[in-house]
């Protein structure tokens, strides 16, 4: 029932799901596994130098989801130039086709330098992406919410553009509302907003200004229960999208009364 | 799958639903119908004295409504003065007994002066609640964010308070957030959030914050497609209590990577 | 050059300045009467039980200040109940008249029931305010952003209203922003925006949206430089006022370049 | 006494104004005049393009104003590519040369693709700053508020960064708020905020935050009354400017009562 016939279409692909989840800071392998089947998400995303390095808490993360379910996005974070995240991403194809998903060209591209917010370089990711594309990835790229960067991005063929409400991580919300409202306007491509959701409020909102999809990690990993957050986040997130579809009431300066105050009994 | 096993405690009542409908402004008796349907609401709250007015669009109000699955609350609107409102209270509780009801003792308690915002006043309410509780009701008063009115009003034996976020039908939404957070904050009975909300998010984030419940008429009833609001709605307000049950990750002033960026490959 | 031939009428009297300080919590007897002279102020409010208590900080309050150029504005800090704060009015209006202002019938009326927020009872308050406006005094009521209480104070005749920005000391700044608005746009008497305002921007800000002036007594006391703190704040207040009487540009939902976009030179 | 011992360094040159004008928009010479009077402002900046080709409402410029005291800040508004930003800032300095300012190599750089919302293109932003920087101007450089961005434009060498508030002309205030912080945070060079101050309290925020002065044109020149808003403009930079230099209070999340509340008298 909470599915909807709104399929979200990325790179030629279909998906029914508008969640995107991650694997990174769950407490343990099994919150991981219950989380994403409590979001119903069919795009998870993984840290491809984490994975292949078994850093902590991503042995085991290969064998502990169904990849024959779930579409793996394979992102370059921990990359600072652009040539580190060119070289990422083909390992990334490897990684997908070990899961049996050989033709899985998408790639998170994110290039970001070090520095306290892991903001990403709008200069060394518009370079990657631009080689990418050519290299016949679906490039998805991580950004500031710069619309102007994302129309570029949009010109050298990106399939989508993702970029971040406020610093990964921060659960601080909406901060860049103002920007991701002017690059949904203008996008020809799918927008989905990355990053910094905390709360599933601010899901719904993005959905509810018009993003095709949402993508949330932290929130839900961090969540004292994060099976319980990973459900409520893709409850709002449909929340959000069905209200786009059935169209909101105008906002009004004034109250307006339910019904006619003539003609009352009562008194 | 949506519900909880989470009971909402009103007067003595249990609730699965937390959220609340109305019944006006509906474009038809039927998309009355379809929207408390897909509500999933076990509350509507009707308008008195239109109804026994058959005022226009409350005409038929009483049969579209199955009254054996959804519990009646009875409103004041429309009455500017404590005594019309004790009056129309009473009234209330005979309409509730038509419907099969008479152990129905609830009320939705509105006291608002002429004004072109529909606020309702603190005095004729405290005065109106003080009586109606004394004569056995269970009041539900409609109040603005004010904290110490809340008290008040709690103190005087009233089941809930219902602050309102903002102006009746104006769907703007949480405009008093900071004073609902301190109502919240001190009550002993619930909190329902009413008037103003306007979109999904707005009622996740009422939850989030520790709301009990929320009312929402207006948003529902005049969005393009009621029904399909009134399940978005449904979905959101689940979607924030069930974040609240879950518990929130912390805000961060900085940003978090999603894992450790030390012991990298690919380099 | 700061001043403006736009005086502030309050309960018959003209005052130039638009901004209103305390005296509590001042770090030193010189630096309240430094920030008193930097702040250009003309009305200083003063808690009537705390100097006749001589509490601290309070003692040699009275010498301090030049009540040949300072209106005083007693206040009824510290009182819960109706019945205490119309007897403490009384003491103020005998504190004026020993200050030498013997036609001063001024009272900032505060009721305010134990609570972690200090927040206004506006039960308590509109009883003591037409007790006492009908005992002479010009009442000036320091009440919860409620638009109908404010209405209702303005009836039983208190010369001005004076709504919280957010809870006392707190300098969360402008929480209650949208009800300021109704408040204004109803009132006839004038608006003080009290309680709250941290920095100087909330100051402009309540007065660029029509407050008749601001009465700020924390964010000068407890900043670092509060002489130079109140010298900002008389500025920004000053900032707010002219800036309303200037005019606002409409804002715009896209942008607008400087000039015309035809006819450049130079490529 | 609106001045304070307080330099704003830019390009080695002393500046004792924090609000910088433009030219644009004005409804006649005469407006403008008084408006830079009435601002105090040291920093004027000019569209070389429209001064050159005398568009509408540019004729007489260059003589309207008294160079001898105002620091031309040429600007490459109507610039689309790096190219085209970089011929037209050598134009800038020719026309400075022509206003006697032989010595200035300022530029604010624009670059400025079509859109609805005017918004600065990263890429050729930072490309023909890289470029103007060699050639020994002082760049200025007009950003969108990336903090990534801003780091690498203050590496190649521009001499301050200039984060947009929000679109061009559009009056919205600080949409970009949080970003804008985290540029401030990080900066070494000073951090004027640009575009989209709409009413004095947005320039005193961006000054308690920590900017080092303000761009503003389009609020003043569409204020009805310009050289009054001017005013209000520049005593909201000073307010906010001095708050910041003050130290504001902590933010509390309860209320902290103005002085002890023992010892009362009165009761």
């Amino acid at each position: 029932m909470i599915t909807t016939a709104d399929p979200l279409l990325i790179g030629g692909r279909e998906f029914s799901s508008r969640l995107i989840t991650g694997t990174g800071k769950y407490p343990s392998i099994d919150a991981l596994q219950q989380s994403i089947t409590a979001s119903a998400c069919e795009i998870v995303t993984v840290a491809v130098r984490r994975v292949q390095s078994n850093a902590q808490g991503h042995g085991g993360l290969m064998e502990a989801i169904d990849w024959s379910k779930i579409w793996m996005l394979p992102n370059t974070a921990g990359c600072a130039t652009a040539a580190e995240a060119i070289r990422v991403a083909h390992l990334g194809r490897e990684l997908a086709a070990l899961a049996g998903q050989s033709d899985n060209n998408f790639v998170k591209l994110e290039v970001i330098p070090p520095g306290p917010h892991l903001l990403p370089d709008p200069i060394g990711t518009l370079e990657a992406a631009e080689t990418l594309v050519k290299e016949g990835f679906a490039v998805l790229p991580y950004i500031h919410a710069d619309p102007v960067l994302a129309q570029r991005l949009e010109q050298v063929g990106c399939v989508t553009v993702m970029p971040l409400a406020s610093p990964i991580g921060s659960g601080q919300g909406l901060a860049n509302l103002a920007n991701i409202r002017l690059i949904i306007e203008a996008a020809q491509v799918p927008v989905v907003v990355d990053a910094g959701i905390g709360i599933p409020s601010d899901a719904a909102l993005a959905m509810e200004m018009g993003a095709d999809a949402v993508l949330i990690n932290s929130a839900i990993a961090l969540s004292a229960n994060p099976a319980r957050m990973a459900r409520a986040m893709a409850l709002a997130t449909t929340a959000g999208r069905e209200a786009l579809l059935a169209g909101a009431m105008p906002r009004r300066r004034e109250a307006s009364a339910s019904s006619p105050t003539t003609g009352l009994v009562g008194s």
